[in-house]
């Protein structure tokens, strides 16, 4: 499994990262780590891996659009000085064009959205052991849909760059339409965005999946 | 236009319906009339008939699927004495089947939904000038979706009863159908569900056609 | 209609128009937009005309007299380069003289309110597609009452201003005046000021008649 | 002056006078005997006549009419054996055949009006030392405003009655028309109903005038 | 009367006269002059004189000594221009010393306190048409208790430097002393320091007093 | 020391004994023994007897007379099988006949609280171990004043009960009294009934005495 | 993995269960089946075997002892008709003895225990497909502690019907022992009774690996 | 008794000491002192030794480390200029380590510790009459505990601080060890950190014997 003792991963996103983690720094005690898929992570990188201490810290902000998250990324996710970075952002920057769309510069368009993640990834560039790239997703498995549509626009743009920067690359948009085949989205999101637990659970396997992570393994006995 | 003077409008119906009226009745000072369709209808009759005392009543209860609402259409409906009823039920005996489906008795199937529909009709017989049915809907304008498909069978069954009983019906489903082919269903409800105040508009505005409301006429001035 | 595809019509003014809007910009998701007439004019701006995109952004302050809204008007309305400005001011100039008379300078006089929206006329020569003035207005029918006569010399200033520098003008005091003909005024309001939402739509429907609006036609279908 | 030591007035009426008084019984400590016209009595009272102890209690129940009212006369007013009794109801019976036209029943007739107070003042005959008759009224001085001229209708009633069964008068209507030729409405009631502090000053005044309300006594000292 | 038409009237003090009054002015709509001695003081003076627009402010701070009201003296009253100024100050100069003796500096001693109200007193020199100083109080009405005593200090310096600088003089001292020849101090005040609106009312009254208030006057209808 | 392990005493009084104890039952976990007096004496006996379990059970009600208090005294002491009982009744006997002098029922004159206490000291004959009789108090050590002089009445029922009935006697009143010769009562109440922490420990100090508490023993160590 | 779909899984127990569940019944929609160990095997088993509709009910209660639990077993349990059946009980049991040990009926002993647990295994029998008996647990892995040594008592009587009674056995006090050679208990509850998160993603895993649950399949695609 | 006639006692320390006191500073009226152990402290000292002025002043601020702690020691400590001062800090540099052991910077390493605690040593030199140290604490009386094992280290840091410094000594973690003989760490404790009261007068007893406390003193009585 890729994440090794005493080191750190920082999850970057929106409202699907964030769901009410803490500020300034959303990791340690009580609710601090929020409650959307990175707590799964951590829950679960801890009970399976009980021997190594994975410090998880959740540095998502609801609403974040890709340009959002871009200006905030040197002091919220660089200065961490983490290990392993996970970037889930664009939800925003096409959910804009929909629902508010005589609001013009409320969504970020596909080429801003690259230069944006771009820059992210240039952040990042011999600083980290990894950094992982997750697809923004629309929980609509049907591609007639227009939001759907534009949706793959930026999951594309996401392979692109995870392809150009060599990054461990997450299809939550795959993920989700493999669920779907058995079960309505309904079950997962109302809205088709924030998930609920079982969407969030949904997310963590598909990450851990990527980061070679063991469901049967049988940790060591530490020294008495 | 059908309304006249010192003549009664019941709306039964779901959440859809209900956004917050009072209890136990809808209707009169404050938000009584809650904040759905039904007081849009209620604004634009008094704006443009105000010579006509049309009483408005919200009798909608957040989360009813047909069967809770036949549970309490005698005291909620029949028993209030309306001259006009409107019915808008359904959504949830679909919604059910597809978010919570391992719980089989929180939805109503089709058969069960045409037997609770015809009994409201049945208990209004010859009881009120004329009955409203809106067809239950999905803001979902892609019939492959599993979910719209079987909301069409709903609204089939409205379809088919309202020629039955003879009731003005009011096609919801096909006038959010129109309305998405402009707009994404994403600016009038993140849940394809619940409409804001556009999608509140745009029922209203459906309702209101197929009581041959006159946009364009001047009231008649009162005596002084 | 006037209002073309990718317009903005910024709206000024009191409580009236505020009814909590969004803080600092009363535009987009959820009741940003706050409740009042700005919200029904947006609703059937979207309805009846989906094929445009129009912008509307409320910038209504409770409490503001023309005074405090002169002071905030190049931030709050010039600034965000709108196609269209509706003004509607003056009712707390007046009310204040009324409910506090102990404290003088809580209203504002005749001669400054001119000066006040003179100068917000002024402010947008040249920079937008066109102004609406809409009348302060007191929903006291009867002209004896002395904060309506005073109401009346406001008004009056506006019809003046209109005319000088050609704006629409919408004389929200006739149109409640021809209202409390048929109902009174303790219907839309016990406090002869703020309306309910029976108000906001004869305030919006007054507004748009100025427009063009057309309640008959049927929107062009996009093409495919 | 009227009320003697140990003497108890009860207070019926609507929510000028109930305004957050205590369940169920409105006296005592605390804020027990609310923020109305009846606290300002008891204020006054007490430190014009500290030698009296005046029992003040206050029934009155928002939003009540005179049906209301007589409901639970017996119960809330007779059965707490006053020495004197203060009656001040109609406003909501008139009230709502203007703000809610189109629910008939919301209001009360002036013929029922007067069988709905004749039955309180039978109710108390040969059981106190007096009754206190307030006319209903509404803050609005013009006559030629349809409520006001309503309420008017429901004022002659009370007079009407007070003689006939030999009553104290107070004619609020009237003094708030005095008033209000120094001051506008607007300085005692937004909605020219609820008083402000002012307002319930004015009405405790015109009430204790009527109970030869002495402002100049020098209390007797009582023996050490 | 003192106060004339226009007149303005500054309360300062401490939470005997603030009682949630607004910030940062204690005047105007609603409950902003708190429910004090000053409002009583204003609804009175408007009901008994209406053609005279007082303008009453509440400038009292909760907590506050001499020292806490000196120090925002300058800001809180002479920057009003106030034409009437009134000074209650002094119970938590003496209340400190009893209730923490172990902080010594949280009281503050007669010398101090003669030089704080002295330096308030020469901030209004020539600036105002009269100065009200009323005594701080205990409702203790036996000399024999030590904070009684304590206070009684301080109402000598008060009384002295009325005579002094020739202010008007309330000695609410003596007001509630008399008052408790017939009732207990515990009907108007637990703690024997917040007045309840019996109290706020006794206050207003001796206030009023030595304003020459005239309980009988018929004020001089206006010109219509 | 008089209490045994495994032996439980019920404190029945009013708010200074209730002070937020929890429903139904004011003993065990959390803050369900209230923040009175009873908590100091379970945490000092608690803390000096550690090898002694006593239950300590909180019956306190605020407002309670000693009528109240009889009322529900088979409930909420004797059903509960105490074998001590502390009983602390009568102030609000006292207080309202001087807080609220116009409500003569509401207060409980002395041969009332004479026979409320006795038939509770009758319902305890023969069914507990011990009686604590605690007298009422007012903090006031002037007993030229009347509410003052009035507990002592009540005080002295206590005594003579208390040497009728055999049972442990605890003069409140005394130890207040002797407490402030050093302190004002301010420090420990500003309103002379309801105790701060300091005042707490004053009572519990003075029930514990009469107990023989020991302060200084070692307690004997547990077999191991 | 033994949960067929369109099963029910009931879930007994006390606050380590229960976690803000929703009453009456803690499954479906939001958070109704709450936070507890039973929300993640209901994640788990819709993201790992979502083509079995398995109904998972959370019927925990905070504070129940087996006593409690016993009491409500028919109602909450059994007349739910589960097919099967899981029971975590008896930390109240044992906890009360601990923390209020002045209260003997706060908590249960172990033949009472014993008694409760079989007569809630007896009202199974022959109606469900499978109970899972999980122990009680105290998270202190040091058997010298004399709560945990109580609590092993208890988990031996889990043990032993267990084994009569042939149900699914999660030895729970086992599986924290062993986490607790990697982690210390503090990083799982401060209290060592509630878990955070991961103590219930631990549980969680260990009521799954009873189930025989796999964590490597691919489950099959439905047919489309 | 060490604290005599108006000298200061200031509390250092983390939650444990904090408990809701008040900021900026934790003394005076009403809750100010917080909930602690400094409470009881003030309470007892107030109640046995009436005649002397004891100011005690609660600078505990919750979370604190020794880290935390030493960087506000000059601003919270040394500036109120206290003739005593307590610390009692450690507990969080140590529960750090175990309850989130991923964050390694979140806990204070012994020698760090030992630093921080030396450093405010340093500052008190010469300032004050006298410096309590009290042991951090683990309520578990198990030494194999790893938590109680790392918190003994930090106890013996301070034992040998004490000793160089010539400070008094509280020996907590040996108070605590004591009174666990009799009672589990559960009644005082469910988190084995933060004391119930009884846990809050153990370590006020046990701080006050350190103190010379005389528990059966009787107070000289002040000249009258």
């Amino acid at each position: 499994m890729l994440f090794g003792d005493r080191e750190r991963i920082v999850f970057a996103g929106d409202s699907v990262t964030d769901m009410d983690r803490a500020r300034p720094c959303g990791e340690g005690l009580f609710e601090n780590v929020g409650h959307s898929y990175v707590r799964v992570v951590e829950n679960l990188l801890t009970v399976f891996y009980p021997e190594r201490l994975i410090r998880v810290t959740n540095m998502g902000w609801s609403g974040n659009t890709s340009r959002d998250l871009l200006a905030r990324f040197q002091n919220d996710v660089v200065a961490l000085s983490p290990d392993w970075v996970s970037i889930c952002i664009g939800i925003n920057d096409v959910w804009r064009q929909f629902d508010t769309p005589a609001m013009p510069e409320y969504g970020v368009q596909p080429d801003e959205y690259e230069r944006n993640v771009r820059a992210m990834l240039d952040a990042l560039q011999g600083k980290v052991k990894g950094v992982f790239l997750l697809t923004p997703y629309y929980m609509e498995p049907l591609q007639a849909d227009p939001m759907r549509r534009r949706m793959d626009t930026y999951g594309a743009v996401c392979r692109r760059l995870s392809e150009e920067y060599n990054t461990y690359f997450v299809d939550l948009q795959a993920t989700f339409d493999r669920f779907f085949r058995y079960r309505h989205s309904a079950s997962v999101a109302w809205d088709r965005v924030h998930p609920n637990q079982v969407g969030a659970t949904l997310i963590a396997r598909a990450f851990l999946e990527q980061a070679d992570f063991n469901w049967n393994r049988i940790p060591p006995l530490p020294e008495q």
